[in-house]
């Protein structure tokens, strides 16, 4: 299948309409050179690297690879300004921004030449990305692993409503890690899917071992949201979860909350592989992934399985 | 399109593979009968009717249509038992069950000659179904108005996970009220689709025309999911459900909410039009319901959409 005329594969370059989320603690240079070969975009996830360890990252990925490959930076994390300068330093042409307003950087970053896409969950946040200038938006749905919105829209809904509101290209994201969903997503109107849990769980992510085989032996239900009223987000249930649960459920402020954060639980968990006090995150499709296969399988999987998928619903 | 060979259709003599949800104040014989005749299949929602008055409909519904149409019974509601024998008494050939075990009534249904689907929120309880000897399972995600799961897995998730799991037809649930989300769940290996919301706010339906209008104004993140310790529901955001966030905030037992929750409200909010103090059930897809057309009409949108959908996916 040639997805010559996307809109998506048009903007950024690539061959397939299919972007690699820039998750913490998995997305290094190995990874996103790994979906940049395949034929996908990859994001190098800068939310879990100091400034110097991400340019170190993004000049091993340019030695990996010849295609384009882009960063996510979270606008709210306290070096993300250093990191948006190193990435102009480095030629990076490719930006998703997420928590956060792109407003404030668009800017400088379309000044520098960059393609520019920012993650929301809701179809006013995609407007108002539209009206700053972004070049699409990722809309990420309640299913998806990591941070996540407070309205809790899925994505079966939240595509459509964004599809509604906006004339830039829409990326579908949570809950995709087959070519049935992709296919799906696609029916929804989407020009594109960003994948993340699914790349998570492969050979060349650079999460541990034992976190991965924890969301391979996952099943439905294993993971849940948490910590609705600060910064939501799905993990895997675990002691940590727990605790996390206990103190929602007694209605604990938020420096309480920040304190049992900010020990590093996400490292903790997903870098270290500690499965009972570490914070695992990964999205509700966890329960569909089975195996640690290379990025080139993945691809090859989800190029087979999407073409299945249409084959199926064009003679019903 | 023609779904001659469609599993659902054939399995309930349908033209399309189409199931209107059995909706409590909803779905009656004037709802019902219009579905059948659109040529999908409608189910009238016998969680809302005294036996007498089920009975009644059932005979009103036969004179408004010669197609099949079928019945949703909550096991777990005090009189199913009775209403069961009254549907077998009239004839009725097509049993939705749920909230509970089919085990208990399946043999006596199947013993009548009944199609029986039973509507789960996860993958093991489909399973199940088809141990128990059901038809198909009607399957409905996080997304979904009224009662809902406790798992919260979403419909892009749900869908994939069931169709792995069983081999009998698998029905999608939960986000759809457009053709694109028809195709998308098509994508997914779905054999049909239930749709709630999008037939609650039709002419034909007998909720209260307060309560429709409060659906077409609503938008994106009006509906929340409640009650998840007891009996998770989905319903729109007024004074009712910030009671209900309230006394579940400070934990309170079932019996302070069963006393909320057993006033009626559903009744008065649902049939009696009262806004602020009724219980407003309606799915997460309300944001995408902008007005009250005939059923014919919704019928004709879905099929249209569902071709300009599969169309955009066969030429990306």
């Amino acid at each position: 299948m040639s997805w010559s005329t996307n809109r998506l594969t048009r903007l950024l370059g690539i061959r397939l309409p299919l972007i690699q989320g820039g998750m913490v603690y998995m997305s290094g240079a190995k990874l996103v050179a790994a979906v940049a070969n395949a034929g996908g975009l990859g994001l190098l996830g800068s939310g879990s690297m100091r400034p110097d360890l991400f340019r170190d990252q993004v000049r091993k990925c340019r030695g990996l690879t010849d295609k384009p490959f882009g960063v996510n930076v979270p606008l709210l994390f306290p070096n993300s300004a250093e990191i948006l300068d190193i990435a102009l330093e480095e030629g990076i042409k490719i930006i998703v921004t997420s928590a956060g307003s792109p407003r404030r950087v668009i800017g400088k970053l379309k000044e520098h030449g960059c393609t520019v896409l920012h993650v929301v969950a809701n179809p006013l946040l995609a407007r108002k990305c539209e009206d700053a200038g972004c070049d699409g938006i990722i809309c990420e749905g309640f299913e998806a692993g990591g941070h996540n919105g407070r309205e809790e829209l899925t994505t079966m809904v939240l595509v459509p409503e964004c599809v509604a509101a906006v004339d830039i290209p829409v990326v579908a994201a949570g809950g995709i890690a087959t070519g049935a969903q992709w296919a799906a997503c696609m029916a929804l109107g989407a020009d594109g899917v960003q994948i993340g849990s699914r790349f998570a769980i492969t050979q060349e992510s650079s999460g541990h071992p034992d976190y991965k085989q924890r969301v391979v032996d996952a099943r439905f239900g294993d993971t849940m949201l948490r910590l609705k009223k600060h910064v939501p987000v799905r993990l895997l249930k675990n002691e940590f979860a727990d605790q996390v649960a206990a103190l929602e459920a007694r209605g604990a402020e938020g420096e309480e909350l920040a304190e049992l954060l900010g020990q590093g639980r996400a490292r903790r968990g997903m870098l270290e592989g500690d499965l009972t006090e570490g914070e695992l995150e990964i999205g509700q499709v966890s329960g569909l992934i089975d195996d640690i296969p290379t990025v080139a399988e993945v691809v090859d999987r989800l190029e087979r399985d999407f073409t299945t998928a249409i084959q199926r619903l064009g003679q019903p």
